[in-house]
């Protein structure tokens, strides 16, 4: 006789053997008997406010733990959530979008039931989810669920996509084969072919030839699984190495040749210099939207770029195909000779000065001078601890913190590609749960609460916070260790620097935002502080509620509404003030 | 020379010809320079706090207004709204989808530009929204795009569903054609064809011959524009006539012969024999969903049956189609001889109790008692004024709120097919700013908010409260007359009442609702108030605040977490506590 187990503890096993320890999700009729087998599976059930915040929670979750999943409703519930998905696609965030569907009979029988069009169509938003996920399953069959499951979440992995899995109510206890279970899901295994040789020894002549080689990684080597490959071999190299915004904290960045963020035509000019005078430069997981390359102006020459992507090694105009990145990564790293590569002098390296700029301190600053972006992010810097993780969310925070800098193990997000404001806030929630599950499991620790000492520290805007307000809710449902940081600038100041400089369209209603514990249920005494001026700043700062303490704290800093980070913003705000004063004007694409 | 207006003048001009005076949205860099345009075209930028709440209030706003619009940004914005306007399909409701799409050489150009899966498609998310519009464009041509715009608002009128018209920003200042503008948007005039004549004909025959003829009108009456011709058969006729959830407040429900909603196998002994002993339904606008239907046991016998749907009248199992609703309903109106209908004995009619039955009042019941629903609605009822407009979330709210009994001239929102959860609080915000500006229009005044002394009620539950609270931001910010009554049960009581009566899942957090207010600006001394026994709520409800003032207020009530109004609930409720106790129970199709 076969062993069996119920098809909704299959799903849930797999998950949990792929580290997925949480699933996020909002409960619906047509999921509540998929969700009476979370727990007992071993998994947390987080239960969000609404199903979009659950699908960026769960897409924050998986960026830091390597998968996420969330439980919809059928139509209602999964199409909340499909911006989330979307974004999850964009960026590369391995989420397991799991649907509760109405169960076969009324299907088959084009019942014209709840959440439909009332029109017997069960296809619909299937459909509409494959524009979005890398691999759908709509389960109907218990011989071939267990496969089709493996499949998916296979699919989830290599892509580091999400993917798609209806589970009709009535499959939810069927008995399906539980022997696969017994090996842990594996990815395919690479295969060492001559063309990878091949490959490797051209990418070798090159970097051997070259006099200024140097390197770039992006956020993709988290999606293809070689940050630690890369790392390796920034450290074995010593070229000097850049990041962008996506690629952020994914490497040790107190190394001595990390030169922070390559900024493009917005770098000074001294960086330009550098990477015009480069004779190579090794790309290693590429991802060249114009947000992450300050509008295109951050993509290296290509001619003199060697780029390792999902499966090709790009040099030069030429694509050597069927070379998975980490095959490629491991295997130049494992056949790098180091006294090979040349060795910049000291002279070379002038004009790099991510490590040397001398942050600036409060005790530089005027105490009543308001605060303002030209400093908060340097300012900032000293609050910030190994191990933290730090969000900045798509607008004036997210371009201070993308070029914050941080120190060593410091996870971060910022604007990439997305951009759908309001999603920092949630997947600070899914970050912070999976930031105190994992350092609960690498201590041994049976109360994950008490193991964990990282935070999450999330800046964010007035008009931001207010997309997904709610989420704070489940931050301390969950007692997350979670500092808010609201940038309060009275409205959308990223559309006023884009346009529409003074319209009310871009004001937001005039929230008192530190409220926002006491409404959402956290207990008394619950730390707030607001600052408008460095001297409140440094209090606050110093506080040791906010430094020592755990769970929600929140603070809310004042500044102009017109005020931006220099760079794009600056740039963008610059010509939108030109503008205002009846100057004919080029729009940009926005950096 | 020809007249000529910029295009989206041409767009916002039309929208408002049509009523739409005012348009939801949240701003977004891709469509800035659309909102410059819609203040300047006479319409009202509400400016809601998410691109889901905006579609849910558009939503509301058209069932009130006759259509709705809203704007968001390509991609991140369209998405997040696409359940709400998914929801406007499959409840009718006519909602205009203007999304600010890339210039036309970042889309040709395939530009890596943000808000994109990075990978130069621009199509998916319009493709994602054919699945839940009638109509799409997708404007690149000036030449065409008047013409553009008016047959797909034509397609949102004709089907009273969703629209999606994607603007790019280097289209928004282009000069089009005006000359259409100069004529108001028109439906394609009906046809009277033989086919008409002999259709009408034989309802006739049968309606005559008919015995006991009743009516049953359902929602899409809205939709089909005939809810004034059926109010009139109802007059003339006077037979017996029932609606459903979503044909509530469409026609005068004091008329001596309305008799509240058929409720199928749920109803009165008496009643399910009135429908078995009739001859003929007369089915104007059916919308048989399972919810709307009482699982589908309200759908009366289909042989017995005369249904006039969009262009369609179906006489037993013949479908006699191209007859639009509009013009079958006129000319039964005008053709029928009240002389040769049967009229009912007053012995006939004795169990229709609709009318008779005598409303409880506060004066009868015991003041310490805990509110409960068994009364709660009965209650509420001396609270409704002629001009409210009423709205019951899904869930114990929508179930009670769809048997209220509520005077003359008051529509109602009560669960119908879509229920999505927090729908109606956004919802709210929508109908209460079409109700204002259509009591401004018909009152002449110039200024909108002094003209109207209608409100909108809310009742809602906590778990659907949590998905969209924002909302309440935007209610303040336009200071709407909205009555929110909380009933705070502990969790999503509906989801227990199907399963997991006492599964954590199904918990939610624990807010302190009555803070709203406060955190989302309202000024201080907005009401609030909380009441626990029907002693309490008396006192509330009595209040000059409440019932005399304006802008926001909101009532908290504290119910049991297992309480749920009598019917289709209860059932349920009774179930699933028998299977609690280890009792097999067959799943029901919720009704």
């Amino acid at each position: 006789m076969t062993d069996t187990v119920k098809l909704a503890e299959y799903l849930f096993t797999r998950l949990n053997q792929l580290g997925a320890s949480a699933v996020h999700g909002v409960p619906g009729d047509f999921n509540l008997d998929l969700l009476d087998f979370v727990e007992p599976s071993g998994l947390l059930w987080v239960g969000n406010t609404n199903e979009l915040n659950a699908g960026y929670a769960a897409d924050g979750y998986s960026r830091i733990r390597g998968i996420g999943a969330l439980v919809t409703t059928f139509g209602v519930g999964e199409l909340s959530a499909i911006n989330a998905i979307a974004g999850a696609y964009a960026e590369r965030a391995p989420v397991v979008h799991i649907v509760g569907t109405p169960n076969r009979a009324t299907q088959d029988g084009k019942v014209r039931v709840h959440h439909t069009f009332n029109d017997g169509n069960f296809r619909r938003f299937g459909q509409m989810h494959a524009h979005v996920t890398v691999a759908q399953t709509s389960l109907r069959d218990p011989l071939t669920a267990p496969q089709e499951i493996d499949r998916v979440l296979q699919q989830c992995l290599i892509h580091s996509r999400p993917v798609y899995i209806e589970v009709p109510v009535d499959l939810v206890e069927v008995p399906v084969r539980s022997a696969n279970l017994k090996n842990p899901l594996k990815l395919p295994e690479t295969l060492v072919t001559p063309a990878t040789s091949d490959a490797i020894s051209q990418v070798l002549d090159k970097l051997y030839a070259a006099n200024r080689p140097i390197v770039l990684f992006d956020g993709e080597c988290r999606a293809l699984n070689i940050t630690k490959e890369v790392q390796s071999i920034v450290e074995a190299t010593k070229c000097p190495t850049w990041t962008t915004s996506y690629g952020r904290g994914l490497i040790d960045e107190s190394l001595p040749n990390f030169q922070g963020v390559y900024k493009g035509a917005f770098d000074d000019q001294s960086i330009q210099n550098f990477f015009e005078q480069a004779d190579l430069v090794l790309i290693f997981g590429p991802h060249f939207s114009t947000t992450n390359s300050y509008a295109l102006t951050a993509k290296p020459n290509p001619e003199l770029s060697i780029i390792f992507s999902d499966n090709e090694i790009e040099i030069g105009s030429t694509i050597l195909r069927d070379i998975p990145a980490r095959l490629a990564v491991s295997q130049l790293r494992k056949q790098l000779d180091i006294s090979k590569i040349a060795q910049y002098s000291a002279s070379d390296l002038q004009g790099l000065s991510w490590h040397d700029s001398s942050s600036i301190s409060f005790s530089t600053v005027a105490k009543d001078e308001v605060i303002a972006h030209s400093k908060l992010w340097d300012l900032f810097t000293s609050f910030i601890r190994p191990g933290d993780i730090v969000m900045g969310e798509t607008g004036t925070s997210g371009y201070g913190v993308r070029e914050m800098r941080t120190p060593p193990n410091v996870r971060i997000f910022a604007p990439v590609t997305w951009l759908s404001i309001g999603y920092m806030l949630p997947a600070a929630q899914g970050a912070a749960l999976a930031q105190r599950q994992m350092q609960a499991q690498s201590n041994g620790a049976t109360d994950g609460k008490k193991a964990n000492n990282g935070r999450t520290i999330l800046f964010i805007g007035d008009g931001s916070l207010q997309m997904t307000v709610q989420e704070i809710s489940t931050m301390i449902r969950h007692d997350l260790n979670v500092i808010i940081v609201v940038l309060n600038n009275d409205g959308y100041t990223i559309e006023r620097a884009i346009h529409g400089l003074k319209e009310s369209y871009n004001d937001v209603a005039a929230w008192r935002y530190l409220g926002a514990p006491s409404f959402f249920g956290a207990k008394e005494g619950t730390f707030t502080a607001q600052a408008r001026t460095w001297g409140e700043l440094e209090k606050v700062l110093s506080s040791k509620e906010l430094t020592e303490g755990t769970g929600l704290r929140m603070v809310e800093l004042f500044l102009d509404r017109k005020d931006v980070p220099k760079g794009p913003l600056a740039m963008l705000m610059g010509k939108e003030q030109k503008r205002m004063e009846g100057l004919k004007t080029k729009r940009e694409v926005i950096p």
